[in-house]
């Protein structure tokens, strides 16, 4: 038995009402690899288990996706992998990145490569963390766990979800000693609960909060949802309309969709620790956000799960700092986390170096860690930071820089970020493009 | 039999002479299904049908074309699904709408979303409004009384063809109480009967008449056209060269092409209801009918299905208004609708934002809508509608607005809007790239 | 027997030396349908024959191309599809003409519309034209004369290459009375021989000279080329390196790549009729041709079958009629014709509207009457003929004018023009992309 | 057996610390193909060698690439053929030249056309040389000899590289009478190592040194790293993470990534030959290079195969030209040569072309010269030269021009030069979308 349950031992029972919690997180929750009966799809993925690839021959970021792909259940896959609508959001985020070109310079000593750095006041050995995702246990027993174990091994700070399948405090129990964790916070309709959160947050160690905003209701997430119709095509034409939303859905309920600024004080005022926007989507919020005294935001569209044709983060990123700057909305303290369709090393130095000497930069990297985690657990989760790591330095290097605090605006080229067009592959695959004439002897 | 004789009872035969009216509607007209011989082609439809997924499975409304183009007979199809030429206008009209970009404003209280507005006068659920389509019979017997029923239950105004498949009586008739239809006029060689036809609107509880002006003459639907050779291809080389056109072509022949401005003043004398434009495609044009004292426009290109490689009804949308603002040519009743290639709630709400603060703007939905009465009748149209109502609400939560009045043009980036290039599928069907050098023992 | 002998009777026995003659149309000259032996291939083709669609069936263009693809001999095909290097150019000349949009008019009274108007004086009945072509015969054994009559009897002018497979005398006997042929100049080594074609020319009744300049030497047509690779794989390594060229290189030979300035004057001074350059492809060449007093040019790059990636004659013609007016430098009697990638009926009224009030535009289509030749001959001629015609006048209604004189560039919009980079087959062919990691059970 | 031992003869030996020189040329390098077993992959090859097109047949660059790839033993062809990352600097490399569009002239005397220049004051009879490239004796057993001998032949200069699998003086020794030979540089952390190979160099009559300066450390090539791993799969998941690299690994080792420009004007205190620098990615270093005193700089991005998205060398020489006139830092001795991504003559005539009257331009052909060595060894060279030579002469005929020397940046439009996304393999093979919905007969 590959999975345990969801169940996350503490937190989440504590703060969500039983009823909900039943329905987010056992009633509704995708079904444990276990409870799988071994029809033709299920018989595939167990050969692809027996046949999955050493940890030794992944090479990046791909590699772990092709092998999440073929060896996750077909709900945690649709789960894990999905963005919303035609899912334009979620892959140019990443195809944006392709659009940022390096200058390179030569003849600078790289003998010495440190992609050591701060993030928030805490070391790090790279200028990357891994951020909050929902429902690691759907990929691998031992969930956030085990990521935590792998980054915390490796010098990498792990942002840890509301929404995790473990409780935070076994995840904080799971911390390598000197290592980061971050809470990221839904805050929840009932304030005390909110401030209940924090405080644990703040007692078992975390170092910063990050309050999520752009999900005051979940996107639409066709593939998630497709899960359940698969096995269920048998309703009647006469059911009652009803959207359900598979996996998606069973994770909002409790999320407050009144959430304003003057919340984002309050939480301010409940904790010493830094306290961060996740999810900024305009230069104007990122200002909203400097001025209520935050510590920094995360520009971030949820991974292209939210609203879909929302900018990719790097492209707001670009516009962002030349405004700040000239706004003069930029102190020392103030961070900008970017994150969604980090692949690369050279996706992770580009989002850097746009921020240049004016902001420092951190770059966050969500389901490549789910991907490692499902099919290797913490060693997964390590090989892919150290292949990450390799890339930077060898990326460094290339670029001419030797320490991350190197990298300036002028090591960039953006020139070609503005203008690309997603494919829309519902619509081209729905569309029957007209036929040259037939001869007589054509079908 | 799933279908009745698409002989429309009562307005169309009052008004179409005898001859014509043969030629239209039943000489040249798609066959019935019933008259379909049982071939290889046929019998995989009728699987397809017997097939059917439940309407609880559909998602968007690419799955309602997904069940469409299965089941419907091939002709019916063609004559639903084309567009003119190499289809790029009618490709472009949805992609243009990728083009644009949100920008999501966050923090904002979105516990309550109201999708509500008014056009021209009339209250709606939604921004959008069941656009003017011809003949809906073909898809369904009660053709486009069931959409009556369906748009009505869900509060969303219907515009009702001339070309409808039954008469405007029987499909006033089928309004739910309280609902609104509008009618789209093709203004007759013949005035009196144009006159006739508004005089009946009015009578028959219409609450606007839209004036369509981009079909004095059918586009060339090659799809459609096809249809008729498929089974015919043992005609002479000899034969006389004579340009058929199928289904699109007999729906012509009553339309007026010299329709001008005066006609358009003229319409608006007969009647005390808002008379709009439909078909605009220029800004200039909006300005024309403007100054003819219009209560608006639609801004459309007739689904790509007239001249190819006109504009994207969105691009034009986010180029007149700026104009029209400037030149002060706005009032609070001059209306701009839009229509063409609309398939997610994204795109209604990015037309709604560009007009903004400045105009009033509705959204028309044409073939969605038929594909849906096609597969499920009044049910598939009440669950497209749920559908766009559903994704309506979870967009204008994460884009920060919780009333259609608040939409502006700072939630929307169209810097992107000018600047793709279609395929032209033909062209590279057509098309034999050279290949590399061959070895001997390949062919 | 499909093809008759390629040997034209007439002019170019009389102006080739004995020697080059026997390379150019003899020797080297692709093998007559007659001569091929029935392998797999050719029976393929014989079937495709048999089962060609009849010309009823045919609905634009691009059939013809569909229908000569499949029952040309392959070399044939080869001679007259290909394009040179990469074919971007070939291409691009279409896709060019994608780029620019239409802006309609509505509310115009469009009954009657007029697709008639001159070039160089000459009536016509519409804005197109059959441009020269070498070695019809290939496709057809009626050769340019059964064009000629197609063109004539629907009122369209042909323009009559140098390299025709049959001899100018006889094009112009097959001349329908009333009809308008131009006759296209390579100048000859021997300006004897140039000045005698011209005088050849003026009598037999042609309207006007077109110098080609643009083939000083044959582009790189290795589609063309390999075809004499095909059945010839077996020559040694040792084999002295030599390139030839197929069909393509045996015409090149009789071309004197020296021709300057100085010789157009000369052919003007030879003759009373229009003399046109053919193959203009920059603005300063347009210029200087205006200086030399010429009665226009062609913007062409001879349907990218020359120096790839030259500019798409479109691109070029919307960046020449504003520089021509500002210098001043357009007379009425100046016209500028364009040929390269025409499909359509939309192609020739944007090529003519960009003209609009300051130019007149005539535009050239090559290769579609040789396809639509090759499959069905005269009929088949004036088929495409027709189908342009109508495809003109539905475009024109669509387009709010009605006769060609009221085009204006304020009909289109030239915005998109600059910017498409085109695919390389070839080498997207050769470049085998980096797999993910493999499974152990995947190959 | 096709292939000798890779041991160079000489040089390397002399250079490298034995331990070193074990792990780069003998332990770690490619299997020879007399290695190979005869699995399945072998014997398709082993039939795709007994069936090589005849070198008649070759028509272009691609040609010679098709044939490696289907000759060369699996690892040879990815330690030929990879790039770094995505590959898209690499792929980028050659499409920038695609949106380089041309200008041409027409009625130019173009008769007599000269393909000959000179580059660095050695005379050649074209614009491009052979660039340096590691081993080519994986490819073939005369490995850099070979292609010395072609060049040299044809009057091409040959760059030679200082991990060539033969020993300089074995190269050296090949050099046809009176051909140039220069020598690429990368400078070993023994300073009297690197001088020493300077003064062999000097010696054995090379004209120029290329220090290459864009490679401290290699670029993160997948393809070649993944065969190690494909026989190779039966590794723990314990396995201590290691990030191998194939044979592009086993060349870095003795390459000193502490180069800086001190070291650069030591190296042209060691020799009056010209120094240039090779890897020149940003107008600043081509400055600082200038600066420096050298004789030029090889704008070049290491073929794509050091850090990927890099800016392709044809663009950025379309940047760095106008600059460097403006700053009047162009002197006649100060060459500007670019590598990557040619395979036409047309991409040469653009590089020399943007150059123009401003600095004389020189283009690297590195890839499709190893690719003709491999399949056809110096008869290859030689054809592909021959080949290129051809399309240079055609093309300037077409061009308009008649010498080198009258390229001018007008003969080039790079307007649409800035631009392109490319596409990410990687990405898109790892992607599912999302599908329409299934019917129940549907699997």
């Amino acid at each position: 038995m590959l999975y345990e349950n969801l169940h996350p031992k503490g937190t989440i029972e504590k703060f969500l009402p039983p009823d909900k919690f039943m329905g987010v997180l056992d009633g509704e929750a995708p079904k444990l690899a276990s409870d799988y009966a071994v029809d033709e799809d299920e018989s595939t993925r167990l050969e692809y288990i027996e046949n999955k690839p050493p940890l030794s021959n992944m090479q990046n970021a791909y590699d772990f996706e092709q092998v999440a792909k073929n060896i996750l259940p077909k709900d945690a896959w649709a789960y894990y992998s999905c963005g919303s609508d035609d899912e334009i959001s979620m892959r140019e985020n990443h195809y944006a990145y392709q659009r940022v070109y390096f200058r390179p310079r030569i003849c600078v000593d790289v003998k010495e490569i440190d992609t050591s750095t701060t993030l928030l006041g805490s070391e790090t050995s790279v200028p990357f963390y891994v951020t909050a995702t929902a429902l690691a246990k759907l990929g691998h027993p031992e969930g956030e766990c085990s990521i935590a174990r792998g980054a915390g091994k490796e010098g990498v700070i792990q942002m840890i979800s509301t929404l995790s399948s473990m409780s935070l405090k076994e995840i904080a129990d799971a911390r390598i000693p000197g290592a980061t964790q971050w809470f990221q916070l839904y805050i929840n309709e009932d304030r005390k609960i909110a401030k209940e959160m924090v405080k644990e947050a703040e007692n078992l160690g975390m170092k910063a909060i990050f309050i999520t905003v752009d999900a005051p209701s979940l996107g639409n997430r066709e593939k998630d949802k497709r899960m359940k119709f698969v096995n269920d095509t048998d309703v009647d034409l006469g059911d009652t309309v009803d959207r359900d939303s598979g996996a998606s859905k069973a994770l909002s309920s409790f999320i407050d969709c009144s959430v304003n600024w003057k919340d984002i004080k309050q939480v301010k005022s409940w904790t010493h620790l830094p306290v961060l926007i996740k999810g900024v989507q305009t230069v104007e919020d990122v200002i909203e956000a400097y001025d209520a005294g935050c510590q920094g935001v995360v520009l971030s569209n949820h991974g292209g799960r939210q609203l879909d044709t929302s900018p990719p983060p790097i492209e707001l990123l670009a516009e962002t700092v030349p405004v700040m700057k000239k706004l003069n909305k930029l102190r020392p303290d103030f961070e900008i986390l970017i994150d969604g369709g980090v692949k690369r090393g050279t996706d992770v130095l580009k989002a850097v170096a746009i921020g240049g000497k004016d902001v420092r930069v951190g770059v966050g990297i969500g389901r490549p860690f789910l991907y490692a985690n499902s099919g290797y657990g913490e060693e997964g989760v390590r090989k892919l930071i150290q292949l990450l790591k390799d890339e930077l330095v060898m990326d460094m290097r290339l670029l001419g820089v030797t320490k991350i605090e190197d990298l300036t605006s002028r090591h960039v080229d953006t020139r070609r970020l503005i203008g690309r067009e997603a494919i829309n592959y519902l619509y081209d695959s729905v569309y029957i493009p007209i036929d040259a004439v037939k001869f007589s002897n054509e079908n």
